[in-house]
């Protein structure tokens, strides 16, 4: 007897049928004797149609009605579920955030999980009754509504899995795991077997959607294994576990791609100490994420360009604040390009592998890609390039590294 | 100052236009000094969208969790509502029936509300807050959310009004209040500015939509007077108070009608004590309401007649349930008539006016409608009648009776 999570994204119930389907997977994870806790997101569609609600009441609505009028569409999805398993004959019952309670800090939108209650459920699931629990959602000690920001269902699934002690933690989605690259772009992805915490890490920021960032790094914290799977086939899907646990035989895992990026160039700021900070200051201030950045000194070392990148849509209000600060930054003029993409390369094995960064510069010029930027870490090698490159260049990538 | 409850119904908060606009309203009355606690419903068409959700995962879908499920509406609206609120610069804030707490019963899908805890929301108001309530909603002991039935936010509003001690009731709704019949089939309804609970719990349960009846039982036994108002303008209303408070002019204060009735008539049953209950008791513990009865003996005295209406919905049911207990009542045959119309005259100044029966029959023999089955109280008179008649029966009626 096991004791599981088991995760259902927006797209694994996104309808009725599906839902029924979901309904037949957790009967037969029951029938196999397990402890089953079931942890669901919205339907598909249903939380951006209600952000487009509270949108066309304000931009600037408010972040505590803004929780509870999101939270509703797990509230949707869980009573769905656990009706459709009382329809099969299994005990189940849904439970809300702050039924559970699963506590979080009061940072409205974009939540931090504290603390979850476990007697009440655990007593429910030793008794062969699932426990249903909305995703995404949590209680303030001011008893507020509160969620976890995007994301949060994964999030909700990982915390609840460790409070749990959960011998598993299964993430269901429409893919049958965690993909080489895109294969909407790029025909020849290939399902990965196995990937490590800091790899996935990588790979969901840099791109690839099928779990959020801030929920592999709190499975990668606690060490909570993830196993990423198809709610619509029974392929074996992709584990998500420590980096001692892998062995990689290539040095790249995966190609991601980010579109929608925009670069900004200051040309001729005054070269002194404390410049870089006075230019990222007010962006930061008004939650404009900074992505490469990269200074040039002018020859005469009294002038320098600072050129960095940004989300496209954060483009206008960058330019506003930059332009805002002319006088105090001292700058020349301003140029940017809004049609660029970062493209990725991810893999655990690149540290004992020396030569992929010049083997990706090589493999982009014999395609005629001019690289813009350029960014890296221990794990990953990402390049600016052109957007309308992107295609190209993840292709040419993933063959060249041995993915195809 | 006075403490007011302002319940806005479906079709009042039905778009985002529309609840901007009951924002204005709620914006008014504070402006006026007003300590305000607003109710409101889900946005129109939203509860039977989830039900037929539910319904499409199993007709026999739980009753906890479709509470669950229904509640979501009213979390949507009074998220939306308390934003717009805050738009507007508004101090106010949504409250959930397990956050308020309304204590009920558990009696899911059709709960009674037991207390209303205040101390929190009082606090709010006095403080110049806005308190946005889910109608519709409470949570029993178990700590499960429960939902109070058909018109259950006007039974929230009538029961805040009541734990809160408001000076004022006032139900929003599409139409300028309680009107002397449906305009939709006599253009020549008219709006009435004062009724008794009394009238309009007969208005409502003889199919006067504007209330739902269970709320105007609730209102009349804790004399809690309500005001009926349109959102969408300026008039009056109608006030439903005491019939203490009301002068009658007229016998008739109003014409209902309610149409998909069936008719079913048990021919030959033997006429012995008993089997009126042994007819009506299957159908009793099978939810089927039975609203008039006739009982006719033959000439013999042996064999009785016993005709009965329900609504057209539960023919299927009755008959199948009279036919499997065909042995035991013994009769000769079943006749059945499905599309049929009950139309009623309602008025507490009836009491005082001797003849009204009389009129009323006159009028609609005049008109050549046939009445196939009548009931009556102290302040109503209804008839069944062929269904395709029913618009010139409410006609003849509604000008018989000076209420054109």
């Amino acid at each position: 007897m096991k004791r599981l999570v088991l995760k259902f994204g927006g797209s694994s119930v996104g309808t009725i049928d599906k839902i029924k389907k979901v309904a037949n997977i957790v009967k037969k994870k029951v029938s196999e004797g397990n402890q089953i806790i079931v942890v669901v997101s919205a339907m598909e569609g249903v939380t951006n149609d209600l952000k487009k609600k509270s949108d066309l009441i304000s931009k600037d609505f408010d972040n505590k009605e803004l929780d509870v009028l999101l939270s509703s569409g797990e509230q949707v999805s869980c009573s769905l579920l656990s009706g459709a398993l009382l329809n099969l004959g299994i005990k189940a019952r849904s439970w809300l955030g702050w039924q559970v309670p699963i506590i979080t800090n009061t940072n409205h939108t974009s939540s931090q999980i504290m603390k979850i209650k476990t007697e009440e459920i655990l007593d429910f699931i030793s008794n062969k009754g699932v426990a249903v629990i909305a995703g995404f959602q949590g209680i303030s000690k001011e008893i507020r509504i509160t969620t976890l920001g995007r994301g949060g269902s994964d999030l909700s699934a990982v915390a609840i899995a460790k409070f749990f002690k959960t011998d598993s933690c299964e993430i269901y989605t429409d893919v049958e795991g965690v993909l080489t690259t895109d294969p909407a772009i790029n025909k020849n992805a290939k399902k990965i077997d196995k990937i490590s915490y800091e790899e996935m890490l990588e790979m969901s920021s840099l791109g690839a959607k099928v779990m959020q960032p801030n929920a592999v790094q709190a499975s990668m914290i606690d060490n909570i294994p993830i196993h990423v799977k198809s709610t619509f086939s029974e392929k074996s899907g992709t584990k998500i576990i420590s980096e001692s646990d892998i062995d990689h035989k290539n040095a790249v895992t995966g190609v991601a791609y980010a579109k929608n990026n925009a670069k900004v160039s200051i040309v001729g700021v005054v070269d002194k100490p404390g410049v870089a900070a006075d230019v990222f200051e007010p962006l930061g201030k008004n939650n404009i994420n900074i992505d490469m950045v990269i200074q040039n000194t002018s020859l005469d070392g009294k002038k320098a360009n600072i050129t960095f990148t940004i989300k496209r849509e954060d483009l206008d209000k960058t330019l506003d604040l930059i332009e805002k600060d002319k006088e105090k930054l001292n700058y020349n003029k301003i140029t940017h390009d809004d049609k660029l993409a970062k493209v990725s390369i991810i893999g655990a094995g690149m540290i004992s592998n020396p030569g992929v960064t010049y083997k990706m510069f090589r493999s982009l010029a014999d395609e005629k890609i001019n690289i813009l930027a350029i960014s890296t870490s221990e794990i990953k090698i990402s390049v600016l390039i052109k957007e309308d490159l992107t295609q190209k260049a993840v292709k040419t990538l993933h063959k060249t590294f041995g993915l195809n």
